[in-house]
């Protein structure tokens, strides 16, 4: 399960179009939240909280939330749409429609029967310099606590 | 390949929520109409010209509209609401959310790289009693033509 010490898994991801490559910064403090589904309501009350921190984020030196997601890229771009602010914030909605940055992040969960086989767990790390240094992840996919926007920019 | 005479698969589908079955008629006559993916561009000029012609559908013996994407079920009803009206459209958005009905109806191809690993070819299909008796698949999954709302409704 992705850890403190993890490295970034390097796999393509794309955000609002096909072929629009998402570049996680190698220098500097950023945070991935692995969320199992786009428009599913857990991951839609969880997000808001991102959009609205923005600034705070930003003022403890956080340069990119990045939201995680297996989707693929026209679902992520229309659920960025879909939030107030959404589509004015600089919050990255990266489609990772095959799994593989999830699978490679050890990141995973089977949601057959509701979403697909392979889902990101709910999950907020603190990427710096390429590395994790921190990481809250939901017991429950469906809990949304310490991987929520507050108790994360509180940990900083 | 989906082709006339073929019958319905029987899979269980979803639409608006999780568990809300939908029930294909077993009598009369209704519309399959199979997409690639939820929120693509093709898919999205596609669908408003069902939307926008359900009652001329019904006046030709039509009970219903379904169209069915391998997307979950939060992906297709965020989808229909997505439509200018969309949400009071009699037109029903089913999630194939793992692919088996589109497997099972031989309609499907790889469209890894973009959407996944199985999505459904674009086509529409008349059933009548259980059975396909007009079917028009798109050559080009992008194209809508064919299966196109107006095409179908003066096939009727």
């Amino acid at each position: 399960m992705v850890a403190v010490g993890s490295t970034l898994p390097k796999v393509t991801l794309w955000e609002n179009k096909p072929e629009e490559v998402v570049e996680f910064p190698s220098q500097g403090k950023f945070i991935i939240v692995g969320v199992p589904g786009a428009f599913t309501p857990p991951c839609s009350s969880q997000v808001p909280g991102y959009i609205a921190n923005e600034k705070q984020f930003a003022a403890k030196g956080i340069s990119g939330i990045y939201v995680v997601a297996v989707n693929d890229v026209f679902v992520t771009k229309a659920w960025k749409k879909s939030f107030d602010g959404g589509e004015q914030s600089g919050v990255h909605f990266v489609a990772d429609w095959n799994g593989e940055f999830t699978k490679a992040f050890d990141a995973g969960f089977d949601a057959s029967g509701l979403l697909g086989p392979l889902r990101s767990k709910r999950y907020a790390a603190v990427v710096e310099n390429g590395k994790v240094v921190k990481v809250f992840i939901e017991n429950e996919v469906t809990d949304v606590d310490i991987s929520s926007a507050d108790k994360v920019l509180s940990s900083l």
